[in-house]
């Protein structure tokens, strides 16, 4: 079967596509164009039906919550209620990254409990089973690798972030600058790093691209090309070693488009508010505009606890300037496994974050122009509806009734709005800002 | 007695002026010449001892949290609760925004209950007074609001949000263009517009401004001109009538100056985040650098129920661009007045986002290199003594002990840090990125 590269290439609309561009109010057309041009990707599985979900130039930013289990925490039930609750509150797809338990029945059990393309990080399991069966991540024979980005793809996965930018080159980048701040932070970075100073050998997802580029096209799934060295800190962020592998990236997602793999990159991590437009700029330069997959980016170091609030700031400004796809960061960033209510809350900050950003990217008003209209009327149902925030806003209304049904508690008798709007209605009535102004 | 400005113009360095220079890690001589140029006050009251906080040039940029009543829910016991609340969680200074029950007895108890400086809107109880004795805002007589301003300064209170900027000439601005999308959403802004358009007369904070600000200076209070045109949706920011009470803000705050009043100039309201920079760089110019004073800004407003996080993001920009005081905004904002917890949320979103600004504003970054090494170092000690989020990282990672003490349930077994470091021990010790590096 052809992957959607090669069919936009044919020019040929696919299913996928046509999904992607009805969810996201563009044509079916240019939906193809981007795709072949690898502008836009959709993650996809031949072997599972998934919503359709495009990413990349043009289209509203994507969100990804991230799921999975550590050693220390692996309950299969509390991740799948995690999934569904990130479904629920709007994440645009899931990644599944387990590293404790029975990884394999973990992610056919997420993946048949959402309809959400799901992700994964494969170094994470053949790590994972490497310690067990060898007892250290640096013993791990290449061919498990493989074996285990086969099995992923087998499953149903619709993308995968493979760290194949880290080599010996961007090895030598991080030696020459003392090491960093903060260290490696990318688990999946840490071990491959690990692994080849270890052995003293090339990274084999570097050496062998072309045989995991195949494999992900076989199943028309996403190959992102995992950030293994993004910064930890504020101190090492667009630091050489970032951008060596940025470099290589770029390089590579070239050479996979061209084999007809669908393809994106990944992004920081940790980064003062002014140089997130410099590292998007770039990326986009570098990529010929693939689709730019970042990580919050989480914008000060110091804020554990709150960093679903730090990683808004910076994907606010992340999918203003032009990243496409959005990983959300929870409260317990830093600290501990994310619990059911961090999902809740990181996917809620992201997804405040991502419209934000499309506000400026796409001139994506047309809701917040709603949104006015229904509080200057008072009319409370339409805010509840037009609200991006679920059930929350309703929530609190309720727990804090005023007097006056159609003020709030707020300002009580005091509210702005009630006693001061009469005085303008022939403005208004000669002007476009009337009520019931259309959506879109 | 003479005033901040005064005694900074006479040379004099003032014990204010000592504490907020040590507060901020600057000489007191330069917090001495910028309060002469206008570009930092210190709210004050010479009747009333509270903590010395510059807000303006090249100083941290501080965060204000408002509480106070609503004529649904008056209870002082828990706004004191919400005072000392805040206070505990790092702000800076506090609102007395009450226009519910008895609201000099609540300011009182306020005053009492707090060190921070404590600021109000007198026009919320003037409107109130008038509406409990003759039935109605707009009845309010000029004289009541004068007397309101003096019962507030001898009371101790150090900053006042005066809407004096409010005349018919941004009124006529509104009309001209049609009023707006979200309306006037101020409560003193809209009370003040109803009063004048209903007994057709000028703004007597305007028209009688000297009068207001010899008051406020005979107190050494400082005069924060209010943004009663401020936006209240994103349709409307940065439209005719909020840029027009700009300008005459700034007009009027040369005018106080130059009467030895502290002055400071308020802002915005809600914006879409590529107008931020703009808004500050002509309240800078057109006021030549008067301290400014924004209301996050909402960078959104379709996300009721997080417009905490709303607002961290335009808070972050505003404070990198050179704002200089953030007024936080709470989870209940557009929808409840404020609980104690919603409190808390608030000051924590904004002190971040203040911290995320002056990280580029005043490149104050010293704390978040310490925080990076104490991570690389698995020190968690260390990392919960420099983060600025309180108790909330301990109980989360508490909530979720790890086997390994060192690493945490994110990671667990898999902790990159633990795995990669040694491979670059003697890279770190050629260089600076160090354990042990000094904060500052």
């Amino acid at each position: 079967m052809a992957s959607q590269v090669e069919l936009a290439l044919q020019g040929v609309i696919t299913n996928e596509m046509i999904a992607a561009a009805k969810a996201d109010f563009v044509t079916p057309e240019y939906v193809r164009d981007m795709v072949a041009e690898g502008k836009v990707v959709i993650p996809n599985n031949l072997g599972r039906a998934s919503r359709s979900v495009g990413i990349g130039k043009g289209l509203r930013t994507k969100v990804n919550a991230s799921i999975g289990t550590s050693t220390d925490i692996a309950d299969i039930a509390m991740e799948i209620e995690k999934a569904k609750v990130a479904q629920a509150c709007g994440a645009d797809s899931l990644m599944e990254l387990s590293v404790g338990g029975d990884i394999p029945r973990i992610r056919r059990e997420i993946l048949g409990a959402v309809e959400l393309p799901v992700g994964t990080v494969p170094l994470y399991q053949a790590f994972a089973e490497s310690i067990k069966k060898y007892g250290s991540p640096v013993d791990m024979p290449v061919e498990m690798l493989f074996d285990v980005i086969e099995e992923q793809c087998a499953d149903g996965i619709s993308f995968m972030a493979i760290h194949c930018g880290i080599n010996r080159m961007t090895v030598e980048r991080l030696r020459k600058q003392g090491y960093r701040y903060g260290g490696l932070v990318s688990k999946g970075g840490a071990y491959m790093v690990a692994w080849m100073l270890h052995n003293d050998r090339e990274n084999p997802l570097f050496e062998q691209f072309d045989r995991v580029a195949d494999i992900l096209k076989k199943y028309d799934c996403v190959l992102s090309l995992g950030n293994g060295f993004r910064a930890g800190a504020i101190h090492d962020s667009s630091d050489r070693c970032q951008i060596q592998e940025l470099v290589i990236n770029c390089e590579l997602a070239e050479e996979g488009r061209r084999m007809g793999c669908q393809m994106m990159v990944e992004g920081p991590g940790h980064i003062p508010i002014d140089e997130i437009e410099a590292n998007i700029i770039i990326q986009k330069r570098m990529s010929n505009e693939a689709p730019f997959y970042v990580l919050g980016p989480i914008t000060t170091d110091v804020a554990p606890g709150y960093d679903h609030i730090t990683s808004a700031i910076g994907a606010s400004l992340s999918s203003a300037y032009g990243a496409d796809f959005i990983c959300y960061v929870t409260p317990s960033e830093h600290l501990a496994l994310p619990d059911v209510n961090d999902v809740k809350e990181g996917v809620m900050a992201a997804r405040i974050a991502a419209h934000v950003g499309d506000m400026i990217k796409l001139k994506d008003r047309g809701l917040d122009r709603e949104m006015s209209l229904a509080r200057r009327g008072l009319d409370w149902k339409r805010q509840f509806e037009l609200a991006i925030t679920g059930d929350r806003p309703a929530e609190i209304r309720r727990s804090r009734m005023p007097e006056n049904d159609d003020s709030c508690t707020m300002c009580g008798e005091f509210c702005a709005t009630r006693i001061v709007t009469k005085y303008f209605e022939a403005d208004i009535e000669r002007g476009e800002k009337k009520l019931g102004a259309e959506a879109r």
